[in-house]
């Protein structure tokens, strides 16, 4: 029941000795969603032990390189390590001839499809659903079509306290409807209404994670991702720097803890440092001086979300 | 004077966690040679401390992903840079499309032209020169069409002896003659006849290097790259997996040894480790049972090619 954001790249549009292009894996349960393609997302992969036979899914925000270039080896390494199964890559339209270019130089002997899905929306929309964890895509605002994505987990079916199922003599069917968050009226003569919010509980709360880069600061975006249990939003710039970041559709570090703080996320990561600081811990000061609850994004980081079981 | 080679990639086809892609750089007296161009090319070359800013020529030698994915990222990397000048690559001629398309989906803002220069030749064919160096390609027998390529210094002006310049009052005009190898006839009627080859001396042996990968064993090649100074070549697979070597055109250590030892070269580095092997040393236990000095490539290995001065 893991919810595990792997930190593969934390590197703007110029990498540096240690730092890689942006891309991150979300772990779900077991269930892999790659975030970005920088150049050697392949070889991160393997360093933060991550199997590239369990990718079926990337989403790609934008079509700048350093989010993008690491896609054509990585499907690459796909074909040769024997892959059958599509592979699904949400990413921006502009990303169709882009593919298919690849493909026609690149793609012989390739056994599986690498499918390209449009993503295009002016607000939050869902694109991507399983049975437990849904994706939506919401608009940012860079020099080019940009879209974050925000990860949760479904509201999971309500448990029946044990004590209640004894008590009131529960049939199965009248479990079924009270974990599904209907209230069962047992006698209708007598109107007996057993309450579900009375009778069961939330077994975990859905945690959730948002993505953010790259981005100048914008009005909604805090609404669009409120109460996040982890924000990944990049800081490319200190906070001196905030002309720049102006100039290029960029934040700053005030800028995104500043997001984090309006959305009333729990937890904030950043990335995406300009190759101008090797070292970046500065950023870190900055950042909590308005939101505490920070850290900086690192190659081989892992942050867990952990599970919040409710009072019962 | 310095004839560097720096080796950025010793992976094969699947990059493993401390392997990355083809690349080499060679240093010839600070002009610097890109070879081949594998995914994360960029970021190596900062690790092994070249600069980005003095490379202009790259030469690719097929168009396979692991020789060629890097050079998006190297480009953009470049034009982000600042890059004003023509960058030059030397490529089969199905590089043509693949550039033009990466252009037309990422080229907004360059402010300089990457240039292909198409290689097609079937035999060792010079490319590329300058005043101190020129460059041979010629065909390797791999899956594809792909090149290998010869660098090697030119044959310097030779010097003459400071002894001779006062025995026989050489004139600013003999010098220059005997220099260039010319024998000076002093007086016409006496015939007196000052040898170039008696008076002079070459002040260095010119060094060259060939880079061979990827490719099967086959006839011609140890006499197109005989008695180089230092040769590369691909050794994919360990004797026993000469099956897999034969299917996938590809060299065994034994057969990269046999090739050295059949052209007579001074030197043998090895590269392009499969992914099945993670320790690669045995690899060199047998490679020098044939062919000594040898050495295993390693990523951030330079390898020096001293000047040798020949007895005066």
């Amino acid at each position: 029941m893991n919810f595990t954001l792997n930190i593969l790249g934390t590197a703007s549009a110029l990498p540096t000795v240690n730092r890689y292009p942006s891309a991150q894996v979300l772990d779900v349960r077991g269930r892999l969603f790659l975030i970005d393609c920088g150049e050697g997302v392949q070889m991160q992969i393997r360093r933060s032990r991550l199997s590239l036979l369990k990718l079926d899914t990337v989403f790609i925000t934008h079509l700048h390189g350093d989010h993008t270039f690491g896609i054509f080896g990585l499907l690459s390494t796909m074909s040769m390590l024997g892959r059958k199964t599509p592979f699904h890559i949400y990413a921006p339209e502009a990303f169709g001839p882009i593919l298919g270019n690849f493909l026609s130089s690149f793609g012989e002997g390739f056994n599986f499809e690498p499918v390209h899905h449009t993503v295009k929306t002016s607000g939050p929309e869902m694109i991507f659903e399983t049975r437990t964890v849904e994706v939506l895509a919401f608009p940012l605002r860079h020099r080019i079509e940009t879209y974050g994505y925000l990860f949760r987990e479904k509201m999971p079916m309500r448990n029946v306290r044990k004590e209640a199922i004894w008590q009131y003599g529960l049939t199965l069917a009248e479990i079924a409807a009270l974990k599904r968050g209907e209230d069962v009226v047992r006698t209708p003569d007598s109107a007996e209404i057993l309450k579900s919010a009375d009778l069961t509980y939330l077994p975990y709360e859905p945690r959730s994670f948002a993505y953010c880069s790259d981005t100048a600061p914008f009005p909604e975006l805090a609404s669009w991702i409120s109460g996040v249990d982890l924000l990944y939003h990049e800081a490319t710039f200190p906070e001196e720097y905030g002309h720049i970041a102006r100039a290029t559709f960029h934040s700053t570090t005030l800028q995104a803890a500043g997001c984090a703080l309006e959305a009333g996320v729990k937890k904030l990561v950043i990335g995406h440092y300009s190759s101008r600081f090797p070292d970046v811990n500065f950023y870190l000061d900055e950042v909590r001086s308005i939101f505490p609850d920070a850290v900086l994004g690192r190659e081989g980081m892992k942050i867990d979300v952990p599970l919040v079981r409710p009072g019962r």
